[in-house]
């Protein structure tokens, strides 16, 4: 197929575009924003509005145990599971319209591209709906891709409760007739090996390709991290006139040495060219028993590290116990930092990065290599060995809230590149 | 009067304080610990009791404008206010028995001594009980010793309310029959030119002694400080994952690179053999929109330091205010500091140190020279012109809880010290 005719097949195709994401937003505002609840309603209707959209493409469709949606365009070869293009259907609670099922509806034009070009793939390629990928619902992450996989631990099926029922996920999926008895064997519906590649489409959720003006970024790999959820200093509470220095357990100037510290490694890593990120989103004096006179005595506070590079993940993690411990020693406090969780990071195939690239070039799409600071369903297949790759389209506000934007002319681009690379990859 | 008169003297005299502390700890007693509000009940029961002692020994006594209590030994000559020793009577709620009682006691046990052995002083020694020192209850601190100065401003008596009844200062000084009219007309009571001398003795708040051993400290200075109690810190809030550090306007790395900074001052201080104490009593990201996974945008904090050297406030202020200028820059943050407030310190009068110190030597008593990080009535005096002293008793646990305690053993101490020394001075 022409590049020409991959650009103005796409955009043929983009009423179908604007009216899914038209009617997914009137169905599922808020009031604030865009709430769809994973294993409910508004994920739901995500789910129907595709489900709707690929019969009327001619598209097989199927459903796993998990309920993840596969709409399957058929190539000539129907051994395995041919090329995915996957992404979520859920929300967080008023978020935009984008994070997530932008890239459902991508994967619907991609294929309908093909299919009106009269293009049958080597191999199928399925547009899979995916849900449960947000952790604001059951308070775990990645739910549908990992069931997918046969990665799901049985035990979250009755442990994770959706915040606004208190109802079980086994009894969520229950409702909507997945089957949750192969779920607690853990049949897997996906064997990574039958997968060809693994294609997504998000937004991007930070202000990089807006900042650079790009439309369109090659993810080279999602970022795995490094975790203290419930980090404490002790120290001793003393009264901040009459007690001298070497008498103070100060909390407050202990974190800050032990912030300070952490930060330094974030300096080295930088001017050595690594990956990394490094936040204290949460840090706080206790509100019952601070005071501006009163040396302070406990400070809680949350630390997340993220890296494409499990090294640079190791040694943070080193540095995070090491200087607790010698500031604890320094200053009289103590630190209480466990637990210390690891998410390992996830590398997109370079083999499909060049492609991916070299196609942004005969598309004339300008680009740019990014990583992926959050977490996606992408990195579950690309950890579970299936060759993936991700394109982002600029979003200039951020995800996770209302505000969020896409440029349908930026969706078109970051569309015309993915219908591009199933022509090239299926 | 000889020293082991002295000793002697104070000595006998102790049931009275120890029948005024069992009395005072009785009814002031709230379940909890000690509560006496200022210009309310608890204060008044201080009041009721002091003057009946105060009659008991034969002592003068009167109020003024403000309400606070004279309890006078008439010297031979009567001009002046000759000299005075002060303390307050009110606490912080649910505190301990001693922090300002103790003060007007061991005054009574001083004068009940000198009264006692026969002396007649060559000019009036008065114990001054004075009201609302703390300002938990009004949100103002020295309320009765600025009133009796003649520099408590007018406004403060209808803007002041108490916290635990919602009506002014006026309202509760009339309730007591105080002249609130004469302290519109700022009339002062008491002229500090005609004050011989203003003695203190009070429990430590800090935990010098105690760890040092000592019974009984001299006091050099009361510290005066610069402070910040609403200060922000404003970034922006961003995806901790998918956010660069170069577009990153992170509240928290740059409140701990504030406060690092400050820290450094500190430092830079004590190396050179300066007075310092700096506290961040309160830190805090903001709870409603805080989350381990979210670039913090905003730290809320205050600033405590406190100093006996003007010097060193007017430096660690110039710090304050060009560290947040020079770190705002750095890291695309804002500082928003105001109001900073300076309250100045106030110098122990040196030849009534030197001379308490010589009174340690004659009546055997371990002491040492000890810095007040805490705010007293003496400070008023002293920075009004009169020379001023202040005696230190060994607490181990703090003040401003119900933990605060002192050995009577030590408390004897401290009196002998007062008694020798207005034995000396008047």
């Amino acid at each position: 197929m022409p590049i020409a005719g991959i650009a103005a097949a796409v955009d043929a195709s983009l009423p179908l575009a604007e009216r899914l994401f038209a009617e997914l937003r009137a169905k599922t505002h808020d009031g604030v924003g865009i709430t769809r609840q994973s294993y409910g309603a508004g994920e739901q209707v995500g789910f129907d509005l595709a489900a709707a959209a690929a019969r009327d493409l001619g598209l097989e469709t199927k459903t796993d145990y998990a309920g993840n949606l596969y709409m399957t365009l058929a190539g000539r070869d129907r051994e395995g599971h041919g090329v995915i293009v996957g992404s979520h259907m859920d929300s967080v609670p008023s978020a935009g319209n984008y994070d997530g099922a932008a890239g459902v509806v991508a994967g619907l034009v991609a294929v309908a591209t093909l299919k009106q070009a009269g293009i049958q793939p080597a191999r199928d390629i399925s547009v899979m709906a995916i849900r449960g990928e947000e952790d604001d619902w059951f308070g775990i992450t990645h739910i549908g891709s990992r069931a997918a996989l046969g990665l799901l631990p049985p035990a979250e099926l009755d442990s994770a409760k959706r915040v606004d029922t208190g109802r079980t996920l086994a009894e969520h999926m229950q409702d909507l007739g997945c089957d949750v008895a192969a779920l607690r064997a853990t049949k897997r519906f996906l064997d990574p090996k039958r997968i060809a590649a693994y294609f997504e489409l998000h937004i991007e959720q930070g202000p990089v390709l807006e900042h650079d003006r790009i439309p369109v970024g090659v993810v080279t790999g999602i970022r795995g991290n490094v975790r203290s959820h419930k980090a404490r200093c002790i120290g001793a509470y003393a009264h901040s006139g009459a007690v001298p220095r070497r008498m103070r357990h100060d909390a407050v100037l202990a974190t800050v040495d032990y912030a300070a510290a952490l930060e330094s490694e974030w300096d080295r890593v930088e001017a050595a060219g690594g990956d990394l990120v490094l936040t204290f989103g949460k840090l706080f004096t206790d509100t019952s028993l601070h005071s501006l006179s009163k040396v302070p005595g406990e400070v809680s506070f949350t630390i997340d590290a993220r890296s494409q590079d499990t090294r640079v993940l190791d040694r943070m993690e080193a540095r995070i116990r090491s200087e607790a411990d010698r500031i604890a020693e320094a200053r009289g406090v103590t630190f209480a930092l466990e637990p210390i969780l690891r998410v390992k990071p996830a590398i997109m195939d370079a083999d499909l990065q060049r492609r991916l690239h070299a196609g942004c070039g005969e598309l004339g799409i300008k680009t740019m290599a990014i990583p992926s600071g959050a977490g996606h369903d992408a990195a579950d297949f690309a950890n579970a060995g299936v060759r993936t790759a991700m394109i982002f389209v600029r979003n200039p506000n951020g995800s996770h809230n209302p505000a969020e934007h896409m440029e349908m002319a930026d969706f078109a681009l970051g569309t015309r590149l993915l219908a591009w690379a199933l022509a090239e990859t299926a």
